[in-house]
């Protein structure tokens, strides 16, 4: 029976329509954990940052306008009555004609209103010569000058970093309300595969799909959940399916897709839930027996078994899925642009997809130079890439020296 | 007494020079945990992949031969003399004008060498016409042409990602040795410090530095000791500073390192071992006081109080030394060209570093303007800050409209 596939593009569109998953929701986490993740709240400070006026420098507090007309050979002379200590609420004051010794970071004392730089004055006992002027608040960092209360410093969807945290910090959080991770069930299928580890008999090989798709979920900032290998039986395939569904926020599969006899995934996963298989192949090349379905909210997505179009439709299609999940801006791919390095045919009516390695060109631009894939079972053609080109589905090919995008695969990752 | 402060090239090659440490040493980790480690040693191949013939395709085990001239109105006529499925080793060989039936990915039998795609063929029980001719290794990945036993597959210092993780699954790993990850003390010293989470007395700020530091080790690939909040004190810091030497190959401190009186921490950590302090401050703004030492093979790096000039002092001294305890390459900075806003004026004799938010300007580049910082204690400005330009040591300015390099911050994290 014929069955027109859904293009990449129909598939990309569907996909954001019925699985347009809200974020998972949110939990609160010790700051000290928080690096790298979703910010689940606006934050609004409490509090006025600094919490109290301070000196910026080491010096002397003083009233501006006692320094006023100060000149190297004209010194203003004050009486110093006392010290005020970082740390401290200083239990002086100052009147007119006084000052008090003030160190970095500590509070400017009532009646002062700017401090004077130590090296601007010369000390003897209780009398100070201040040799420069200062305007009101010079050297002071008013309090609420850094953050007001009330002001929102960081807001939802804001990934954490270093200096996020420490503004956290600074506002007196130990704790964080950030979007729960999902947890990615990740599992291979196939009557050939091995788990490594184990002898490997004839005609065997072991398993890459369940390895390099858990690692991909943890650079999509997922949570994977290594399932392994699950034979290739019905039997045993719901039930592994089950337990994943049960664990899990989603769940990725590998191999049994294809359109030989054995393909049961798609069958197996209809039978666990609604809406079932939404997406039932696409048409691109490689990754055209990718299945996606929705069992009550949570995705399942069975990619190809070869390894190479399992992982790049992975990154295609898993990685925004995740994203979106986790609260989580789709990440911008880093594109370049280049020369294709010789004729690189399509399949036509398929959306296609040539991994292609960068090579020095005698222009400026680099070389889009197709990766050797030996067979679309060659599991190093990924390592050797560092990206692809996609070529539309009404070209027939990319022609030798033709401008080309190149989407890189580390950046996305 | 005048002290000519090291430069910052200066400190640069006697961090390299000294502090030149070897990687820490490798461990052993499972696979599923090894996502952006450093991989330990080079993985040469001890298998060849695939490691048997196979099919690239559905469809019949043939000698290629029998095909030749084979049509669409003159087909070359076969015997079916069985079937081959995956995962099998073939019980079946083939002789002249005899086929099996096989599947993708199962193994080729013995007597044939290419493969018919089913689309090509018309049978009738075990009667195969075969519509057009196939050469010789057609339709097969051989054995070993993906990677070849002895072949060096991955080396030394590569950081492992998801392709990298299943092609060691695919050799049958299920460990990895990996660089292991230094763990990194961090610990604020001020007598004006409270730990966030506690009562904010008058005078006094919660502590910033422990957890911007924190996050900004794990970005950096190491694992943070977070040791909070010592007291400016000299017993206190002694035992705090021989704590996280014992637990920790390295250890960072921030605060108690400016020229006021309550300076402790040179002075501790040269009682803590040898060689000690090795750079007492640079000619940098910010960051003037920073500290560094060796007390044995262990780094400590003191940096100053100011959260803003803390954590760029990090990305500048401490992360390339975490980084080179890793066996990791130090991270690209990634810099973009900009036009400075305005003049800003450099601290003279020092390197002096600029923060700046990357803004739209009239021309292709953007406008570099400088992040508004209240004061040097302001912990807002890194937040803010989309980078930093850095003014040699010679120069009095940057000019309005000037063309500028500015060093990304997050990019570089």
């Amino acid at each position: 029976m014929f069955r027109r596939l859904m293009t990449f593009d129909e598939a990309r569109r569907v996909i954001g329509e019925k699985l347009k998953l809200n974020v998972l929701g949110e939990e609160e986490i010790p700051l000290l954990e928080a690096c790298n993740r979703v910010l689940g709240e606006n934050i609004v400070s409490a509090l006025n940052i600094p919490s109290f006026s301070k000196s910026t420098v080491d010096g002397y507090a003083v009233k501006a306008e006692d320094t006023y007309g100060a000149e190297e050979n004209q010194p203003a002379k004050l009486t110093t009555v006392g010290i005020v200590n970082i740390g401290e609420k200083p239990k002086i004051s100052i009147g007119k004609g006084e000052t008090v010794e003030i160190v970095t970071g500590a509070p400017i004392p009532k009646g002062a209103d700017a401090v004077v730089m130590v090296e601007n004055t010369d000390r003897q006992d209780s009398e100070l010569h201040v040799f420069r002027a200062v305007t009101r608040d010079e050297n002071v960092m008013k309090y609420g000058q850094d953050i007001k209360k009330g002001d929102t410093v960081l807001k939802t969807g804001q990934i954490l970093n270093a200096s996020d945290i420490g503004v956290l910090a600074a506002l007196g959080f130990v704790k964080v309300k950030v979007f729960k991770i999902p947890m990615v069930a990740v599992l291979s299928t196939g009557a050939e595969i091995t788990e490594p580890g184990e002898k490997l008999l004839d005609g065997k090989i072991y398993d890459i799909n369940a390895y390099s798709l858990s690692i991909a979920v943890q650079e999509s900032n997922g949570k994977p959940i290594y399932l392994g290998v699950v034979q290739d039986d019905k039997v045993e395939l719901r039930k592994a399916l089950k337990h994943a569904l049960a664990s899990a926020d989603m769940v990725i599969t590998s191999g049994g897709v294809s359109v030989g006899p054995k393909d049961l995934t798609p069958q197996v996963v209809n039978s666990l839930g609604k809406p079932g298989v939404i997406i039932n192949g696409i048409a691109v090349k490689p990754g055209k027996p990718t299945t996606i379905a929705l069992v009550g909210r949570k995705p399942v997505i069975c990619l190809p078994g070869h390894p190479t179009s399992a992982l790049l439709m992975f990154y295609l299609i898993a990685r925004p899925i995740i994203q979106s999940m986790s609260g989580r801006p789709t990440s911008q791919v880093k594109t370049v642009k280049a020369l294709a390095s010789r004729r690189m045919f399509s399949a036509r009516g398929r959306r296609t997809f040539v991994m292609v390695k960068l090579n020095p060109g005698k222009s400026s631009m680099q070389l889009a130079e197709p990766v050797e894939t030996g067979a679309s079972g060659a599991i190093t053609t990924l390592a050797k890439a560092d990206g692809f080109i996609s070529i539309p589905e009404n070209h027939q090919f990319i022609d030798t020296g033709e401008e080309v995008i190149v989407t890189i695969l580390n950046e996305a990752s």
